[in-house]
């Protein structure tokens, strides 16, 4: 990846510039509403429903919401990850371009340039497909376990597969074994953690705000659940609760992040803990409103209503958020207040929902 | 309904007409492709998947198809259906206004006006909901069997629903019974054996037609396989095979329509024979160019790919066609022949699919 020391500040124009680079690379995805689903998050829930939880005994809280899910499982490979896969990539370009123009050197052209990555899911397909369509030789490593499925999409794009142990170490030595590897010019793209990542996914913020002024031409857009960073809009994380999945909270809470996570939340996109330079942006309340987790029953209704209702096949991690916006009453009742507070009829709320890391099987074993 | 004998005929003009009137009631529906589904569709089957066939051991085909999906699942309550029903009922105030004028009476507005119609499925909804966003009462006869989640969601949209038991003649007898309740004007909506019900439907048609040149701006869309009809298009039938359910096909070998089948496909929608007026038209070998039919784990298989690949969900139903474009050697070879024939590099196939009848359990056993 380029140079971190010259990377641009995760800022908005940073985000806008990105936008900028990929366009026409990645497709703007559609957003959707459904009108089931506004029902039933701006209606209070049951005392019942809310008898084995924190909020026991306590007056339901009752926001009025509208939902715009910004469907990024309609994104090519079915998940956000391209938008950072190309705009590292051709980060990565301009800066050696600049490099080789400043030096007035051809020396580093020499070398054919690879590109080298690791990942389980969809960062795996994202850069094979970026690296590819930019017409260089892809290098993933995964782990063996990996589903068949996965590594045959991964492959599909045209990528080299390596397979490794299942830990970070693991896959980190097969990826330094491979940057050794003196013939080529080799050059890294981090799944997560370096801001050109970071802020190829933001674009998609970017796009849903751009949307939701066509949509919703006399509003504005309140509120956003998702990892992803905005500006003048009110982000909001979420989390799995289960076996620790939970872990930005945890570390708002502890005052430090939360370095090792052993979930297995159906949600699998996000057991793993959140990054170094995310968690900077996450644990900076300026960005973060507040984080909020669900049970994986929550989830898994959550799921359920995206299918039945929206007509849309979504990961069990994109349900995630949809599942904090309908039970958890934190966040509720804060968006209730927000509602009273500024004077707004409804809170529109956007939501980013990805397909890619869906496995039929298992998806059907979750549903019974 | 509309009289029948004043109706418009089923011509490329009354669909045109029927698009004109229901503009902006109903949604413009996505157009969607899968580049894995073509390549899929494009590739020869293996041998062995014939084996058990009436293939076995003949050359599998190889067409170059590029699937179109018509994405009904995206129509309001989730399948085509609206298209029709709100084409009846237009048709029905134009009839009336034209009867009014013309007698110079206003004798028959006295009585206020009720939509009355049966059935267990996508229907129902679709004419509570075309009743009530047109100002008008809507009575919906339901089997007892059917779903809760039908039952209900028919009443979301502010229908009464009256019970009936499930054979044709116990649905029509209470449909009868509320036809001759005097103190309203009674309008009979059916469900498909009505020129302004088919003619409704078959703006998809027509829609799919529009965004094909769009999408396709220098190729033809050079056939459908859907039960709607269309001109300067070849269309295709295709139905189940489990349990009789291909009565259309087995009805042109026999000379005459099978009047009743008792199958338990999957494809729930099509569980039912043909009705006799859409008879009439896919009788007619200048409107169906062919009639093909697929097993049940055909359908299922390519339910699993349209969820997968697509990311939508769809009814089983919707799966019908795509199992014809990928499975059914007699369509592929005649698609290979006609490519051949007419010199086309590919074959542009539009399907219709649809989401309203989608039990999210049924689903995730089947495909278990």
């Amino acid at each position: 990846m380029a140079n971190i020391e010259t990377c641009p500040p995760l800022s908005r124009a940073s985000v806008e510039a990105a936008a900028h680079r990929i366009k026409g690379k990645t497709h703007q995805t559609p957003v959707m509403s459904s009108r089931y689903i506004d029902s039933l998050a701006s209606t209070a829930q049951a005392r019942e429903n809310l008898l084995n939880s924190e909020w026991n005994g306590q007056e339901p809280a009752c926001p009025r919401l509208h939902i715009l899910f910004k469907c990024e499982n309609f994104q090519k490979i079915g998940a956000f990850k391209p938008r950072g896969a190309f705009n590292a990539i051709l980060r990565y370009e301009e800066e050696r371009k600049k490099f080789l123009r400043s030096s007035g050197s051809e020396s580093r052209s020499l070398l054919p340039i690879r590109i080298i990555s690791h990942s389980s899911g969809n960062h795996a397909q994202a850069v094979a497909l970026a690296a590819g369509e930019l017409g260089y030789e892809a290098h993933i490593v995964m782990p063996s376990v990996s589903t068949p499925a996965k590594i045959a999409a991964t492959r599909g794009y045209g990528a080299t597969v390596h397979f490794s142990g299942s830990t970070p170490q693991e896959r980190l030595a097969v990826v330094d074994k491979l940057m050794g590897e003196e013939a080529f010019e080799n050059v890294f793209v981090s799944p997560y953690d370096h801001p050109d990542t970071l802020l190829g996914q933001g674009t998609l913020g970017l796009e849903l705000q751009d949307q939701s002024k066509i949509l919703l031409p006399d509003q504005d857009l309140h509120g956003i659940i998702t990892p992803c960073q905005g500006t003048g809009i009110q982000v909001f994380g979420s989390e799995p609760w289960f076996e620790g999945a939970d872990d930005c909270r945890r570390g708002l809470c502890e005052g430090k992040r939360v370095e090792v996570v052993r979930s297995m939340s159906i949600a699998d996109g996000l057991r793993t803990p959140v990054g170094e330079i995310p968690w900077d942006v996450i644990s900076d309340p300026e960005n973060v409103k507040g984080l909020f987790s669900v049970t994986e029953d929550q989830i898994r209704d959550a799921l359920g209503l995206i299918l039945q209702q929206m007509k849309i096949v979504v990961e069990p991690s994109s349900a995630v958020p949809l599942a904090v916006a309908l039970y958890n009453e934190d966040f509720r009742r804060l968006i209730q207040n927000e509602c009273q507070v500024r004077g707004l009829h409804v809170y529109n709320l956007g939501l980013v929902v990805s397909g890619g890391n869906f496995d039929i099987l298992q998806l059907s074993q979750m549903l019974q």
